[in-house]
């Protein structure tokens, strides 16, 4: 029987009746004649009370048994779907990391997935079961410790279960119906997609939109997995949610999917830096060393052996980041003669597949802000992406001038 | 290094403060130079919490999915300890059942301990750990699903293990300072006992003293296992709670050692029932496929091949009683004139290994009765014990008058 994997996310099994909820949801698929791999979350809450424990403990912790700790909120909600399934005469079984086993990394809390046998549940399924319930976010070390996959790692479970067992589709539930052109509270305008490229929801996704976690869909594209999000409290329907496939199965498609935004960055600029070769290096290896994400970077014309350096970076992460290059200027390794920071800025990104294909997307971008009286402060593209840092203040009014600009209220 | 097993209970890890406070407990005993393996039960409050998920979804469940959702409890405990201890700078790790691997039977939900093997844990204590601490209630079945062991497995566990390590005792940290010559809320003259003897304990477990678990004391005796049940709430002394532990370590003992009651028992008495071989199965194999715990029984003198057949059982399973005898005397089973059932008695017993050398205790007891003006219905006698069946209402004053007529409130 063709297998398809249904992932449901906190909010879809904070309780009991959402559990059953969710179960009938499952029930359906069987009925149609799937068996169906389950992965499950764990209730919303309990993962934090878990974790607040954990702190109130020590902020210096053994990764170890944080994760043996942690992964017991989806170890409950299995068994406790398995139960919910089988009450409804539903054949279910649960199984928690180790049983499977899925095999990960030592890397503890943010362990990668290295195997996943399908022996011991394709069994089960040809006995007559119809649905394997699993722990999501969990696994098994080498040594045989509970290993976690890092928050959200459950969507990263439900795509590798999708691999392992061929899947037709691996349908991940949630709180919101989809995937959209831009965040709904910014501007009423804003479109769910019915399809969505991998590559436009991994950039979608690593700006901020937090439907699924980038890893989930690095995965997924790499096993060309069909992924579905839709939200586990709307009406049932084939056509539900949002589809995130590969570029060929979209048959038509806007120049421009999607218009993402992060507020809270900050643009630091070193004034004046003597220019020579390796001081790209020198700069930025004390900031990857201090744990500072720097993003966007932009080297200004040098003029006598000296040039302005520009980057961007999270507001939270300025302090650590002057006080790393000040360290680095103390030791000679580098020689600035002023340290800028603007912590007043946000970055508004353009995404979609077709830039490929058409040009003239970064003109009619920077067209739309200049006509709106934005002023763009740093600009950076990709093949399918154009990002630019602005005011803060500016942030909504420009999103809501390009997702008009490019007409994203309307499908292709 | 000698080996420690110390067991806390639900109320000693409630929460962070309580179970830093059982870690300083173990810190002291590591201090000693002890290797420990501490045995822990789940927060206070959750497993009841896991349990009446389990039965809003069904009151029919799959105990094996039962057992994977409960067991998440102590799992969460074990973690949460290790990480204290290591921040106390003791070197610990967690173990949950699998892992161990504790192995039982498939009867799930109360499953019994076949293996615990020792390499495992051993191999770390020869690397510098200190303290193993291991998920208590829990095992893993030879098809590789979680089983518990029944409500208070950690007990037993506890036991098991301190009998697998050859431990040099096993302490039990519960709620209450020790075991008492009688409960403390009926007479204040009740005296913690310093040691009692394994038998002593069963006798008095099984009677309703709800400090140990039956079946722990029972592998304690089998594997004469040196049992300490004390306070966590009280200062730590090597001789503080009750010593459990083999009747020839205990140099001096009182003829009797305690007196135990059970409040809610009812007395349920055939009248005239025909008297021939194979009468009692007839009675007691149906009451036994309804599942009544049947306790006392006593058959009068008979006359004219009619006897009365008085047996006692919990208050809670009269109704059930009555159903499985009329059924069996429908269908010609049995036969008798009347069924009559006192559910008004309670049942008071005393118990002392002392007994055994010691003529004229069942003599006193029904002395001190009778000067009170309390009338026995049922008398059951064992090697170690008395039991009596009176009237609900005297059995504060019959609990009172034997607590002084054995001189209770003295040490021998």
């Amino acid at each position: 029987m063709p297998i398809l994997v249904m992932k449901f996310g906190g909010t879809s099994v904070a309780n009991i009746d959402r559990i059953r909820r969710a179960a009938k949801r499952v029930g359906v698929e069987v009925a149609k004649g799937y068996d169906v791999i389950v992965i499950v979350s764990a209730m919303a809450g309990r993962t934090n009370e878990l974790v607040g424990w954990v702190d109130e403990i020590s902020p210096f912790y053994d990764a170890r048994e944080y994760d043996a700790v942690v992964s017991s909120g989806e170890n409950i909600t299995a068994g406790l779907m398995a139960l919910t399934l089988q009450e409804m005469d539903v054949p279910a079984r649960s199984w928690q990391g180790w049983q499977v086993p899925l095999k990960t990394t030592s890397a503890h809390s943010a362990a990668r997935i290295e195997e996943i046998p399908t022996d011991n549940i394709n069994a089960k399924f040809s006995e007559g079961m119809r649905v394997a319930v699993v722990a999501g976010f969990q696994g098994v070390s080498p040594e045989g410790r509970i290993t976690t996959l890092g928050r959200g790692g459950s969507d990263t479970t439900a795509v590798a279960f999708a691999a392992a067992f061929d899947a037709e589709r691996c349908d991940i539930y949630t709180d919101v119906d989809g995937v959209y052109t831009t965040d709904p509270r910014i501007t009423a305008k804003a479109r769910k997609l019915d399809k969505i490229a991998f590559e436009e929801m991994l950039e979608l996704a690593s700006l901020g939109a937090k439907v699924l976690q980038t890893r989930s869909v690095e995965l997924a594209m790499r096993y060309n997995v069909k992924l579905r999000v839709l939200s586990s409290f709307e009406e049932q329907s084939d056509t539900a949610g949002t589809l995130v496939c590969a570029e060929e199965e979209i048959m038509e498609s806007n120049v421009v999917n999607g218009i993402a935004y992060s507020r809270d960055e900050a643009k630091m600029t070193l004034v004046s830096v003597a220019d020579r070769p390796g001081i790209a290096a020198a700069i930025f290896g004390p900031l990857s060393d201090a744990g500072v994400n720097v993003d966007m970077i932009v080297q200004n014309i040098s003029e006598e052996g000296r040039t302005d350096m520009t980057f961007s970076c999270p507001v939270g992460q300025v302090t650590r980041a002057e006080k790393a290059l000040r360290e680095a200027k103390t030791r000679g390794d580098i020689n600035f003669h002023d340290l800028i920071a603007d912590t007043e800025v946000a970055k508004v990104s353009a995404v979609g597949i077709g830039m490929r294909s058409q040009s003239g997307v970064a003109a009619r971008m920077f067209k739309t802000l200049s006509a709106e009286g934005i002023n763009i402060k740093v600009i950076a593209t990709s093949e399918i992406k154009i990002s630019v840092l602005i005011d803060r203040k500016y942030m909504e009014l420009a999103v809501q001038a390009l997702h008009d600009a490019f007409g994203l209220e309307k499908a292709a």
